[in-house]
């Protein structure tokens, strides 16, 4: 069996791509003929990032700080003028400093600092984008990274899955609201990928119980999905370019869970 | 942009499958190289649709009554001789004869043949090839197409609704117990697509209300959503086949609305 | 803090009340001043039931099968002049005979019993209640017990899981068809009780892993929760009559949870 | 039928309480023998309402700008002082400015707004009160009002309803995580009650269409349930009250909907 997809230049936005999800992303739509602007607040790690990829097709580096609104205006502009349009936006996120962190130990800027960059960032950047796309009578794409710890909160991670929580609201908002101008989004709920930063937030969470760490990794992360095995880049940059695609049109709104079944619940 | 799926020769039992989604669903999997065989209780249907499908590809029909047990099980015995192997069930469903009725308006009779449709047939097709890819070490994918009536209860299909609401759960329940073997479950929410059936549906409620068909279907169908239009075959099918594949391992026991943003309500 | 619900004579069926959840439950609807009338396959628990419950109000038992057409309708009109008319339903439903079993291990006799006692029963006592209502112009209001592995499902309650999921739906679909002529249905998801079917259950997992009861308990069941305890009757029941009480008119066709936090999911 | 709940001395923060809801679950919550601290950013309004509700127990007023980390961290200690320890908050919010507005209008500002007042006050203030419970070893209880906008997303309340609907993880989290401490915490989603907030927003909405308030009205609000009415206060502040009680101990961590079945979707 095989699933061919070609994005045939789209133009995309990837935020927080310099590593991890956001990284591998990037490629997996360099892999299918997209063109990509990635980005991240540490140009040396964009550097580092945009010479890997740039053998597998056109992209582009802007360095963003997703907490600053002039950042985000930029990240859009110039992202505009390196592409020459661009058609769509795959929001991704890194942690915030306070994490893994418990609710009781967070203080008032950690939770300002978490809902700046999983609500404010990306509520923003869609209202940029839609407001371009609304004058420009252009059609566009929203696809919200986000974790199925928003379906079953972690105690950890509890700050970004309050703050981050509403990205399912808004792609169904955006989706209803502008959907007949040819604008759609979605949400995508990953469960375990195989990333720095899920490594270091395990490793964390091994010391502060005094683990081992691969004992941690096996029963927190392979042990909780029966697939045993945590998500592959081809599969989530096939789920993303599917939803950038055309045939995904009358999904819009919609949310995905890619997990390996690792929730115990449902989603409906 | 483009998306191409190829099922290389995937045998696949697509219930209800003569006319109206089943059968466009067959015939879009055939589209992209699966072997398929169709189903329906009307020999005369069956015939027709086989007609039509044939030039596609390798495709055969077997005559079942979804409510009786020994046609279940000669469904699957007779699918798999045919296809030398079944990899894969589409399973759908088509009206009960009590629809749309409302429920107080309904008999037991009613009640019960909604369940043997909607609950026991999927659930038995469900136990009887998870039993037969458990014996042969075999790996098997369930797909169950499903109404986004069951997240928004629409009255006149309250029987339907609240005896396939349970194979949400199903495809989860499939998926955590079964995935480590290789078998893997989904659920897709279907919005409104352009079928006898949903022209059927419509047009009694239209009667009902003393109004004109187009009138009911522009306000009640396409009015309904931003997009203005019901669902593609092609969409459709793209999804199904992009579950089907091993693409969509990752993604099992998840739930997929695919319903042009009609429904308000955000699913998680 | 006390809560002091007084339903005044309210006339309220409970299903399946001879022991369990549904004995419990129709204690606590008595002691709030509710008649009850209880009811049970076997006559000899509905007697026992009857003996232990008359001291506290006026109490009632019809023997009845869940699974039979004529058993609803006679448990309805009798019923009906027992307690000169019946004001709600509160749905309860036993164990169906293969449970604990997994998937590949029912047969179609035990998917046709699990959808009659889960689906059948409780839609064709609401259509017979709805009905009655109507006629009659009278208020009514029905609560759907049901549980928590709706929403995340048990491998070994699998049938049930399916076949019961609909009564959120059933729940909901009522609430917004006959709301207007003061009908309203409510669902209630339990987690852990202590009952005798829970005891079995859990013993019977506990066999097939060869392992000791009470660290199965202990670890199934109180360790899932941050309450560590299972629910309290008096709390269980709290709700339920607060849900049969007229302040509970706006919350019509809303689910309630009541886990102890078992579940990790929301619920929304 | 009645329910009466005595919270007997309970000493309750209500945050945004003024006027409109917070007000009215003030007053109710009074009524129940709750002690409460009210809070708003108007002085002006806070006098009225200390005036209006002084009569119907022990009530405090507190000036806090929710949107102000210094105002928070006063509010809990200052109410603490004056009750003689805090043993719940009723978390409540009023709009933020730009409201009623649509995503393409809203500024960098806006959204920051949106997400300090619907997303950090309510888990700011949560940090603030676990720590000093978990400190005091005192039991605590959190209720976070919401909107069912948060489930079927409202255009004109985008940026509220994407900010606020992660109060449903902060309640879930906060229960798994301190439940064992004797902290839980439950989310309540209105619906339409008749407020100057919600006549406000109706009104823009009607100008903004060219429409006459009433059918506004009408349509929007009471044809949109099958009650047709708005909440009552009453029904509001005994389902707060109730989660307030011990008797709603097992029931942390869950959401609970009073929207008069306004929602099309089930709630699961």
């Amino acid at each position: 069996m095989s699933v061919e997809i070609d994005l045939k230049g789209l133009g995309v936005i990837v935020t927080a791509s310099s590593r991890g999800i956001g990284f591998n992303v990037a490629r997996e739509l360099l892999k299918r003929n997209a063109r990509v602007v990635i980005s991240s607040r540490s140009e040396e790690n964009l550097k580092k990032a945009l010479d890997e990829l740039s053998p597998l097709g056109e992209v582009y580096a802007v360095k963003t700080n997703l907490c600053d609104q002039r950042d985000l205006e930029n990240l859009v502009k110039e992202s505009w003028e390196l592409l020459g349009g661009v058609g769509a936006l795959v929001w991704n996120a890194g942690n915030v400093r306070c994490e893994p962190c418990l609710l009781h130990e967070a203080g008032y800027d950690d939770w300002v600092e978490a809902a700046k960059l999983h609500a404010v960032a990306p509520g923003y950047l869609t209202t940029l984008l839609v407001q371009t796309w609304l004058e420009g009578k252009r059609k566009g794409v929203l696809v919200y990274l986000n974790s199925v710890s928003i379906k079953e909160p972690m105690p950890p991670l509890v700050l970004a899955d309050v703050t981050r929580a509403g990205l399912v609201q808004l792609a169904k908002s955006v989706s209803r609201t502008y959907g007949k101008h040819g604008i759609r989004a979605y949400s995508v709920l990953l469960g375990s990928f195989d990333t720095p930063g899920a490594r270091e937030n395990l490793k964390a969470v091994a010391e502060s119980r005094g683990e081992i760490f691969e004992e941690t990794w096996e029963r927190e992360v392979l042990g909780r999905t029966p697939l045993h095995r945590t998500g592959g880049w081809d599969e989530l940059g096939s789920l993303v370019a599917f939803l950038l695609s055309d045939e995904a049109e009358y999904m819009l709104g919609s949310t995905v869970v890619i997990d390996g079944a690792m929730t115990r619940g449902i989603n409906l």
